[in-house]
């Protein structure tokens, strides 16, 4: 490729994978022990320096694919951190993506043999470099996106009840909401279907599933919860 | 600085800046036409890029006061744009910004001896490179934002008339809104405060100019427009 600009400077670009899901009713995200330096011992993101053939969405589901083995993952870029001195180990740009999965999904073997461990997002230990301002930043996206937008299905099983569902949003707002409400807010809209499935692990009454449908919410276009 | 990275790839890194004003009643971005390669003759935006001692903020509040003269400005980094092929002369990773400027501060002298024009944002030219995307993209998170937080008031003079603020919010959204509706809601938040000025400049009887109240803003935290 032809090069007009080589009388400037070049930087290490990186990115870094603020990778979410639900479990055991708690919202986790996936964090790493670093074995090596700079920062060795810490805990942070999981993350890679992209590469010269190819751009940076295509990296961070690199990133992701080699942790997770997974090759559709629904991720938005947080934003780009570019501190001087953000790593100790050089000048890094590091572009920060957030990743939603479904444990349901998740090959827990293929995680666990990278080293990566899922942490409570609302007790998070201490990490390393600016990481904590990055999921910091990505929480406060998903708050702002997850009420508009029908993403937070993306965190859940195909099949959920309702309480599931609330849990999910108390976790992500670290909020209680009341539950007769928060029912008749999700229930209107119409893209959250009852199936006829019960699930009755939770009460001998049971608790009536739910799914997404993703039809009826490109023909209405609208979600509010 | 330590560079414990050396076997990775480096990249140019450049920072692109959307720059938004209202003037005559249009929102008007700033443009320039380029005199060098590549994409010599076509539009673009004001960019350059980022420099060995400097973060990615710091280079986009660089690129603005070298452009306008302005040292405080209300900038936000919209997105990063990294496709391998997005600028023929080399592979360069651009961080998108806008700013918001009120025309009354800006030196036009200075802008237009950079050779920069302002330019209708809702009747664009073509332009270079992956610019029309970093507009569009800055645009809708403008339109998210300006609906919660008090960021429009950046755009207009400190006292404006409520005709002013509801053309400016048409100017965003393009689209026309309800004038009593308009005038309701925008004073039912207490930030926004009458002053005691009339502008008579469009009307014998006059109209009221109010201002944005940061203090009050501050103590309520609350803004919906």
């Amino acid at each position: 490729m032809a090069d007009s600009y080589s009388s400037y400077s070049k930087f290490y670009v990186s990115v870094d994978c603020i990778i979410f899901t639900i479990y055991d009713n708690t919202l986790k995200v996936l964090l790493t022990k670093r074995s090596f330096e700079p920062e060795k011992g810490k805990w942070s993101l999981m993350g890679g320096f992209v590469e010269p053939d190819e751009s940076l969405d295509d990296a961070a589901l690199r990133v992701l694919n080699e942790l997770t083995g997974m090759k559709k993952v629904f991720m938005k870029q947080v934003k780009t951190f570019g501190e001087i001195d953000r790593d100790p180990g050089g000048r890094v740009i590091s572009v920060a993506y957030y990743a939603l999965l479904s444990y349901s999904d998740i090959d827990s073997e293929m995680i666990s043999e990278h080293g990566a461990v899922w942490v409570d997002a609302n007790n998070l230990p201490n990490l390393g470099f600016d990481h904590p301002k990055m999921i910091e930043k990505a929480r406060a996206q998903l708050c702002r996106r997850i009420t508009g937008e029908p993403i937070a299905f993306r965190l859940l099983p195909d099949n959920f009840t309702l309480t599931q569902l609330q849990n999910l949003y108390e976790q992500i707002f670290t909020e209680q909401f009341d539950k007769r409400n928060f029912r008749k807010k999700a229930l209107d809209n119409p893209c959250i279907k009852a199936t006829d499935l019960i699930d009755k692990s939770g009460s001998r009454r049971g608790a009536r599933l739910y799914r997404f449908d993703e039809q009826t919410y490109n023909e209405t276009g609208k979600f509010n919860l």
